[in-house]
């Protein structure tokens, strides 16, 4: 099947082969301590919401080269004078050391580590690609999705919101851990069946145009439709003409459950044919729109009242298209050296700032909960008052602690807690508000030290 | 592996499996025929360039559904009052129809199918999102990817172009795809491992930023890479700073392959690194920048006689930042009525026509071989003189042509002879210019019959 024929550990860039390759040739692996974090939130972004964590940790706990992997690596060049011992590390890779990060779903800022890998430096770099690939893309999702789902309640209606995108995805797998992040970030479920099933999530559909038009007659085909599935029954009702259309889903009497307008001008629609269920006394039929929704177009809705009870939301959500990519970045921030101490590693070009050290976020709260900033400090200062760490360990020398075992439903509430205990400026579509993130005394002196040595 | 437990038969919309099961039930399963295309060329392009058909065959000819998938989908409410022979179909389902396409690296334009299906209508059914999924997806970058190649060989230069996206794609499988599709399209090669294996592209990288801060001191750094791949090494001189890690890559002497510049002013540093290589006599050693390429700032580096010899594109081709979603769709154009003779389906609202029946795509070319304009007609016109058919049989009775086998080589060496029989004028990256679809009288007039039809 095509998307199963790929070794996940092949899913990486050459480079962290031959990094590899290059360390083992120098025996130059002690632990290093690799960081991955967004340099700072997108501009059209206030917040980020996390998301990835679940398989990423999948990921780097099955993580294991087959024969033919490694068959395939020696075959290229650049491997040639790379001695037989690496290949035999590679057939016994795992990976054995510690994972510390964020739950899925915490709100993150620049700079602060999404997560923080801890091994043998050969194990800790060669997860870097797939790890930025996954928490890039899911993470982008979830704060789409979560921009749309405060759009679809922000007048208090808890309307539903379906995830439809999977076909404008950038490929199937995409589209299902879209809907999954999109779940996440409280959608109230995906079209996609992968994701329902692999991830438990609710799914959503009745009937395409295609249907309507296999059989001709619009009318015979809600007929042959409610037939089938009479209490799931949502009737696409544009296929010709939506008012008719309206019209047509009346005829089958109350019970319908909902009907689905897919085109045209959606407010106004919305609007005519709640119109027509009420004459026909289909009061309780919902009205479920879809097409290029997104935040803006929701609210537009919202603000002229339009009757809309469920949104359909595909490619605006699937491909977060106003912010495609995130920047994501992986960088080693200490190692431990031959002589068993640490050196702190850092990048000081005026771009491009990395800190050194391992990190912890603490977030800071006032009376009620709501969040005031963060303070980006090191992983072992002590705890603020009215604070909390953000990160927590999810491997424990290679295996997955309680910590990494959250349930997705568990990741689901405390994204909701998050959003919910952001002060509502942030919350804007349109204004850009920063976040404090601030830096601890203990961690600017370190940076000054490192920068002191490198300087020498 | 987290991408290996997803079965991609349920990498579909519910609705699929609803209408599936919903002309089982009716017994309305004659042969019908879809087709999938693009509405129109997105603004910010002159031309499409189709990719993701082999994947789709893959994906076609293997289409199961485990016992598993099956239990899944029997444990839906939706389903409750579907009968067990619907899932004994589904147990036994494999494709048995024929398919059309357009071989990819084909120039493709609005309305144009892509794909024609024409198989029993539940089998024809049941693939609408994967394949609308992967054709959207992979044809926007490999679209992307020709403006890029475009653009890096515009003065004559046959520069190197490297795929590095896969970090920031929509998850490692995309990247993997991205990697292909930038190939088709002209691209050299890619630092992902899996499409080197999965695919046979040549496959580049040596070493990041950590490898230098792993060692700490510049120097030392590049010795120990250059010991271990003293053929390929290309140096990352931007760690700490550019100029002196020029100086630093020419202490190595000559032999040094290249080095890397992957942050600041690409332009200006490429100049100054250049002639401290060239002052070094490191003449031969190749300057390769990165960081945001896209077609719009190599044409820059470009006009600025910047010395760069091979360009490092990731984010910008992986995503397909500047139109991260193409709106692809699949419509049922034709089905044979219980009575055997042929309904023919259209949609008519004013902002989206399907036009009936199956199609033909000619391509017309003038005396030197140029493209001129394209006719879209009925599937049984004769060839037009001086004009190319463009979808040709790719799955007959299920099983893949040799039309359906041709080798990514070959595809990619027929995307360069479109791509250089386009007018040049079509590869302004700034200007937007129509390229011409007309439609055969024949189509005009079956159009109006069914339109006549419906308005009965």
């Amino acid at each position: 099947m095509p998307t199963t024929e790929f070794s996940t550990s092949l899913i990486t860039d050459l480079y962290q082969l031959t990094m590899a390759a290059g360390y083992f040739t120098h025996r130059c692996n002690n632990q290093g301590s690799f960081e991955l974090f967004v340099r700072r939130v997108p501009k059209n972004r206030n917040y980020l919401l996390t998301a990835g964590l679940a398989e990423c940790l999948e990921y780097i706990t099955s993580l294991k080269f087959s024969e033919s992997d490694i068959e395939y690596l020696k075959s290229l060049t650049v491997f040639k004078n790379v001695g037989a011992e690496f290949f035999d590390y590679l057939r016994n890779f795992r990976f054995t050391g510690d994972v510390w990060a964020m739950p899925e779903g915490t709100l993150v800022f620049g700079n602060e580590p999404i997560i923080r890998v801890t091994a043998p430096l050969i194990e800790a770099q060669i997860l870097e690609t797939y790890l930025l690939s996954t928490i890039n893309f899911q993470t982008l999702i979830a704060t789409k999705a979560a921009r749309i789902v405060r759009a679809a309640h922000q007048d208090g209606k808890k309307r539903s919101i379906l995830e439809f995108g999977t076909r404008r995805a950038h490929g199937g797998v995409a589209g299902t851990y879209a809907a999954r992040s999109a779940y996440l970030s409280g959608f109230t479920g995906t079209s996609n069946l992968a994701a329902g099933k692999r991830f438990g999530i609710p799914v959503y559909g009745t009937a395409a145009h295609a249907w309507t038009l296999a059989f001709g007659d619009e009318l015979t085909a809600f007929k042959k439709l409610y037939e089938v599935f009479p209490d799931t029954s949502t009737l696409l009702i544009d296929t010709y003409d939506t008012l008719k259309g309206a019209e047509n889903a009346c005829k089958l009497g109350a019970g319908i459950k909902g009907v689905r307008i897919d085109s045209g001008n959606l407010a106004e629609q919305s609007f005519k044919v709640r119109e027509i269920l009420d004459k026909a006394g289909l009061n309780q039929t919902k009205i479920v729109v879809s097409g290029d929704l997104n935040e803006f177009s929701i609210t537009e809705l919202i603000k002229r009242g339009a009757p809309v009870d469920t949104l359909g939301v595909g490619t605006e959500l699937a491909t977060s298209r106003d912010l495609p990519a995130l920047g994501g970045v992986y960088k080693l921030v200490e190692r431990v050296k031959d002589d068993g101490t640490t050196q702190f590693t850092a990048k000081f070009s005026s771009e491009k700032i990395t800190y050194p050290g391992i990190k912890q976020v603490f977030r800071h709260y006032g009376s009620n909960g709501e969040y005031l900033g963060d303070t980006l400090g090191l992983a072992n200062e002590s705890i603020p008052t009215n604070s909390r760490p953000l990160l927590v360990p999810v491997i424990k020398n290679g295996e997955i602690t309680e910590y990494g075992k959250v349930s997705l439903e568990s990741s689901r509430a405390y994204a909701a807690q998050e959003l919910a205990n952001l002060p509502k400026e942030y919350h804007s579509f349109s204004e850009n508000i920063l976040y404090p993130v601030l830096t601890s005394i203990a961690l600017n002196e370190l940076l000054e030290e490192v920068k002191a040595k490198l300087n020498q």
